[in-house]
């Protein structure tokens, strides 16, 4: 830092990609810190190291980090920016890798520090990697094309839709430059295995009218995907592959031409490719790029195969339930037994290609931290006296699947049982709300909370976020949050309420939901959810005199479709245990319902008329 | 423009305050094109002239403007720009009044812009204003202060809370610039006459930790003034008197100054005054300046009278409705005399200084205009057969307020009945809703939406804005929209959604409520609304077999309140007939409801029982 003239040094925790979950080679902030969690940025300066990250990991960070290192706890950039403020004196340079910044973070930095004469110094080499001796290298697993029968689009044909819509945009964009890795990945039906959990690869592409560049690591240049991407000709649907490490340069020397327009979406661009595209009028930005938002909407292929997925993904979720309930309370089992499970029985699935998480299977307190996976040292026993939350996916060939239940085995408390109740209202309020197409999630997430709020309870993470046909499991830019794109029929969002009680138990309900048209009276184009995760949720943690009729009936009705839908496949599948759990717990709540609510001034009538009888 | 060098010229509906409602000698746009509503953008190119309004007014402004204007409907700024670029030759420069912009409003168009090669040139001089030789001149009426009745925070308190606010502030602003008029008048308890409606006058404030700098207009500087503000003395809390037109070169002198940081609100401060703040690290920004934010959360003594002022209100309201139950059968009455009868009962109201806006008074298809107000051409005649709405609001010394009611004096359709209940079930949900402390109206404005939405019905306005202690009717920046900032104990905001079937009928529900802290068995700082209003809703378009028994009951125990609190009001005004009116219609509805309920399961139980009777 010092040859560099600057005073402090920030190491974010993501790569070059802007990717939510990273590879081990990006994984800069555990090597520097020892903190091992998915969020987090540090800040190294002269004298001092400091790191930010949210509530989920304080506690972990604290245990991992030696005292060389301050855990702050105010993750937002503002925050940052006022220690950083404080540390480095006025006129100091703050040095960053452009690659691991968005524009959009930079930005951020610097209004956040514009007026305190301090400023941000783009550093063009990575000053942990310069340091980091053992970094793990680029994995060997080559990226490979998705089999025809998951896909309706070829690359070809997606290469052409893209195109027609930059011609049809008005600021009429020359290239469009594609930087996360699904974007790439998405555009040629091509999957890889360089992240944890993720089918991604590295890569970039630059896509032009008549060109395509496909930027990847030369050894990945294989035969077999020369063949697949036409690279030995030279029309506009032949791809010229060109090494990763270029990336900078080729796009320096393509926006030194004149006429031409790069389109980028600034929320994926890191900041070392945003800050090649100059003069200003070569450059064009919208949030997310055309990929991200047309990728956003499933097709009628992609629609069925998710839900397909989603039919076998529950077949591993009712067998972990049916066993947990026997063995729990022969005392053998934990939190690691109960997640290798149910890891187990999804690799069973047909199509499976792992967790598309790490599983998260939470007893009592630990299930108070929203996002506790069990290791060695934590792992609690599971016993019929505390609450138990598993959240858990899969990836398939077809579809990426997230799903969360929370059970009980012996006997919940009226509170476990009440804000059970509420987290499932939420969950059914959002699930069966109409609302006109082009509605934003994040205008209708209070849905889920509103059952919460009226006794004065709420939780600390987002409502849901979009999945997508084996990709990540948290994929962007479907969901319920402000950045978010608006719903439109034909994507697929998980709803996902929750409660947490400190140092006692975790409730979250998730499931994944495709948003369908719904005829109205008076109406047209008006959209719903309908639920794709199909498993029972637990019935001795509902209350039902909570639930207005509107829920029961949208209760029962999900119910219907999972004996509906998971009766024949379970079959199929030989499971008939399973099948007699599943029909005993999708048993419909209405009937003892609406005979309970006969109950209190019926009753007294029945009462009078017999003792009418009586009287004769 | 052709000496300028500019191709455009873009004319805003505004002031240099950035006001919502404006002075006649800043109606710019209506002596340009001859349109007279309260929104609208022109811009004039050396070949053609445009001007940009919102589908309220697309029919007024194709009747007010002549040919040599084109009207144009989308008035987002990137669809201005986007005429611009097809209009203005590239390399062109566009003109615009630096005093009528906002510093956001200028960015958005530097934006939408700046990728095509025209740029944006502020203009000292005024275009419009060097031709408009019968420009009104500055109102003659004199600021006045408030009277100490309505009061609780003398001007001087209010400076030391707002010098405070700076002081804490860990980016140290070493002065406040204040632009919107509303933030002068509420520093400085005062209020003026300048804008038709609202008690404003022309100002701006600068205010350091041992000055304070107001600009107003010379003529303006009166004894009586000059001694409320203490003018005569030198210390931190006497007041410097400077001319309103020396604003920008006042300010370019402080701002010259070492060691200062002027702090602006970012949506209230113009451009003129932005630009002449250099270098960045002289400028701080917020959306809102410290003072916007402080006057939005009411002190318990702007609360009390504006509770009252709304009490007072209601009588006017309910004057109005009882009345024309009586009379419109007659035949005789129009939209302009029902206008014109409740301003004259507001008149009659304790403190009234008029109403806070132009009466809408619409029956039928004029009512299908949401914010269509009665002239001697469109006036239609009230009868039995419409349906009517009628949405009004009084300045009281104590409190400003709006309400709407629409009522129906004949037999509504079954489709009005469903939709008025629709939108009524949208005001009672949101009313009674349970919310933290600090959540955004935007995140529950669906609430409002949502029975419309179940039948595919929807409204195209907001739902809601702040109002004030006799200041405007739409005080910012609270409400329901995106940039509204998240509600606090003590705001004051109008609910109102709505319903509008083109060329037949509209239906609006609007009132007033504060939020007001709420006790939750489980949590703390939890909020709900109160409403203000107190007029009772047109019974006869209620079907209460779509309201849940929980929406029953809220609008019962807000009967209840309204029997309360307007039945001794009335008393004491010695309103012995509209006491009546108002009994007669807030019956409670769940008695009615509850034995309805009984109905169809226990009937059949009584006549059995009766049978067994008679068997006997």
């Amino acid at each position: 830092m010092i040859p560099l003239n600057i005073f402090a040094y920030i190491i974010p925790g993501t790569d070059a990609h802007l990717s939510e979950y990273i590879a081990p080679r990006d994984a800069r902030v555990a090597f520097m810190t020892g903190f091992t969690g998915s969020a987090g940025t540090a800040v190294v300066t002269r004298t001092k190291a400091a790191m930010w990250t949210d509530s989920r990991y304080w506690v972990q960070a604290e245990r991992q980090m030696d005292c060389n290192w301050e855990l702050e706890k105010d993750v937002s950039i503002s925050s940052i920016a006022e220690w950083l403020i404080a540390e480095v004196p006025p006129g100091g340079k703050i040095g960053f890798d452009p690659f691991l910044f968005s524009l959009k973070t930079q930005e951020s930095y610097m209004i956040n520090l514009e007026s305190s004469n301090r400023t941000m110094a783009s550093i063009p080499l990575n000053l942990v990697d310069e340091v980091w001796k053992e970094r793990p290298p680029i994995p060997t697993y080559q990226p490979e094309p998705l089999p025809n029968r998951v896909i309706k689009r070829t690359w070809q044909m997606k290469v052409e839709h893209i195109r027609n819509q930059m011609r049809d945009n008005p600021y009429e964009p020359t290239a469009l430059l594609l930087s996360a890795l699904d974007e790439t990945a998405w555009l040629f039906n091509l999957r890889g295995n360089d992240i944890p959990y993720n089918p991604f690869f590295y890569s970039y592409t630059l896509l032009t009218m008549d060109e395509i560049w496909l930027f990847i690591h030369e050894t990945r240049m294989t035969d077999l995907l020369k063949t697949y991407l036409n690279t030995s000709c030279n029309g506009p649907l032949c791809v010229k592959l060109k090494d990763y490490n270029s990336v900078q340069d080729e796009l320096k020397t393509f926006v030194a031409q004149p006429l031409v327009k790069v389109w980028i979406g600034t929320e994926y661009t890191n900041y070392a490719l945003y800050e090649v595209i100059t003069p200003q009028d070569k450059l064009m930005t919208s949030s997310y790029s055309p990929v991200l938002t047309t990728k956003a909407v499933k097709d009628d292929t992609e629609q069925r195969i998710l839900r397909d997925a989603h039919v076998r993904d529950a077949v591993a979720v009712i067998q972990l339930l049916m066993w947990l309930e026997k063995a729990v309370p022969e005392g053998k089992e934990t939190e690691m037994t109960a997640a290798a499970y149910v890891d187990k029985c999804r690799s069973k699935q047909k199509d499976n290609r792992g967790p598309s998480f790490e599983t998260i299977s939470a007893s009592g307190p630990n299930a108070a931290l929203a996002h506790y996976s069990p290791t060695a040292d934590t792992t609690r026993k599971l016993t019929v006296d505390e609450m138990y939350l598993v959240d858990s996916g899969g990836q398939y060939l077809d579809g990426t699947t997230d799903i969360t239940r929370t059970v009980h085995w012996g006997t919940p408390t009226a509170m476990q049982k009440e804000a059970f109740t509420r987290v499932l209202m939420g969950n059914i309020e959002i699930s069966r709300t109409i609302f006109p197409s082009g509605t934003r999630g994040a205008n209708m997430e209070m849905l889920g909370r509103r059952a919460l709020w009226e006794v004065g309870l709420n939780y600390g993470h987002g409502t849901g976020h979009g999945v997508g046909n084996y990709f990540g499991v948290h994929e962007w830019p479907v969901g319920f949050q402000t950045n978010n794109i608006p719903f439109r029929e034909g994507m697929f969002t998980s709803i996902e309420p929750g409660y947490y009680k400190e140092n006692d138990f975790g409730i979250r309900i998730e499931d994944v939901a495709v948003i369908v048209p719904i005829i109205t009276k008076y109406g047209h184009n008006y959209l719903t959810f309908d639920t794709v995760s199909l498993v029972p949720y637990d019935r001795k943690l509902i209350d039902t005199s909570l639930l207005s009729s509107v829920q029961l009936q949208w209760l029962d009705k999900y119910y219907e479709t999972i004996r509906k839908v998971m009766g024949p496949e379970l079959d199929k599948q030989g499971l008939s245990e399973e099948k007699k759990w599943m029909l005993l717990h999708t048993e419909p709540f209405a009937e003892t319902e609406s005979s309970a609510s006969l109950s209190s001034s019926s009753l007294t009538l029945i009462a009078l008329a017999i003792a009418l009888l009586h009287i004769i």
